[in-house]
């Protein structure tokens, strides 16, 4: 049986609670820590999940705090999962001065790469392991599931959704890093994980998960127009592109004078839950 | 001619933005920092202006990010505006290892004791020198303006609208310290500050000042039952049995389960906007 995850903090929010939880993880073969919203719809039945990657350097707590999705999550009868962006701990490979890589820095895939290849497995950490706790131990609707994320997070949902595209309903991104594979901030990540057979990122890298001929029903994506990171590392006409050639149609938003920051996922925190509520409800 | 403060940093958020400045703070001799919140209705017109004073431990920063005031007030077009708890720098005297003295603990008062009396004078920062900047500075309409806050904030908000009932239109709070002369966690801080005379401590106690006919129009005060200071700390019957004698209407809600956390405070911060707004906007 495995054991049940530890309660880290407790606290009441918008008549729901949010929590934050930590357990072993088979996947990362270390502790783990997750933040989860339950609303109070759960108390009378089971709820659907929304999933929120999360970017470079930021822990669960990030969004937890700056995120502000309680309120409609409160409103829309939704349970929030937001998981770590890393395996973490002494005894994890590391290199402590480098934000864009080890810890902070997971990009939602499996390392095939010593010394990282026993850890760095956050792909299937986000994918099977922390699917089955949640499934397991909250009054979750499994069957109705939607995905986001910001920034290395977009990353994430985009790749996790184009792989499992019968999990999820819905999947959307705040300022997506839409092609690690070549952006200069992932590259090296990539290599250091992967090692540097080109062909084993293209699973990883959602332009090449689309021109590999993968398909999602639809994404939502907004950008900010004073993003510092928009020319080199988020390229949003990469995605655009890819989707206009697949046929896969795309909502991208510039929203003028926004930054990369919490300030404006918070801002746009409302659109995206209420556009995965309603494809959530749908059938 | 006074400086203009310094842009620390700005955010476009709900259409308006998020700036943090900083200025050279005659009441406190020192640099002081604060948030503001310009909200999109401040390009056509002069907006209400909201403060919020943040308790024990606290910056600008902790409400700005925690406190999810920017999506309402957008709506609502009003101006909110977070001080510092305290002067703080290299040469404020300090004491390093205490939270309930010091930095991040000005209890909203003017210290008549050394070597305090130099730096410490929060309720002179926050009821003429920041106002003054703030009406000069940025679109507001400064003959309408609120004032609230949490813990050691709420006693500010209490006891500056007490004190300067014409100026402000509506006083709320989160779980505010309604008698800190007696409260264990503040006397200590009293005695420090404002020397052993209890009677001069009575302009910066709520149940003081009402006791000695200070008035105001009506309170809207909320607690958390699982708030681990409500029985020593806060002690919010003090505050009902103080507006009951005085004939103060005091709408003193208590909220199931809620704690003492930014949790709580992001909860009912819609309420508490919207409360404020709609006196705001009377004649």
């Amino acid at each position: 049986m495995p054991e049940h995850p530890k309660l880290v903090s407790t606290a009441k929010s918008h008549g729901g609670a949010q929590h934050v939880y930590s357990h072993l993880s088979t996947s990362c073969s270390c502790e783990m820590t997750f933040a989860i919203f339950v609303p109070p719809q759960a108390r009378e039945s089971r709820c659907p999940v929304v999933w929120y990657l999360s970017g470079l350097s930021c822990t669960h707590a990030n969004v937890m705090e700056k995120g502000e999705y309680r309120r409609i999550a409160a409103e829309l009868g939704l349970i929030v999962v937001c998981p770590d962006t890393s395996p973490r701990g002494a005894d994890i490979p590391d290199e402590k001065d480098n934000w864009q890589f080890g810890s902070g820095a997971g990009f939602y895939l499996d390392a095939t790469q010593e010394p990282y290849a026993k850890n760095y497995r956050m792909y299937s950490y986000i994918v099977e392991e922390l699917p089955a706790v949640i499934g397991r131990e909250f009054p979750a609707d499994m069957a109705r599931q939607s995905i986001f994320g910001h920034s290395m997070g977009g990353h994430g949902a985009l790749t996790i959704a184009l792989n499992n595209p019968a999990r999820f309903r819905s999947c959307s991104a705040f300022a997506p890093i839409v092609q690690p594979s070549t952006a200069g901030w992932s590259k090296p990540a990539f290599e250091k994980y992967l090692g540097l057979d080109e062909a084993s990122w293209r699973r990883y890298d959602a332009t090449s998960l689309i021109e590999d001929g993968h398909r999602f029903p639809e994404f939502l994506v907004d950008h900010g127009t004073s993003d510092g990171f928009l020319q080199e590392g988020l390229r949003p006409w990469l995605l655009e592109d890819a989707c206009s050639k697949a046929g896969i149609p795309l909502k991208l938003r510039m929203q003028d004078e926004y930054d990369h920051s919490y300030f404006f996922i918070s801002t746009f925190m409302h659109d995206h839950m209420t556009w995965h509520a309603e494809r959530l409800s749908r059938g």
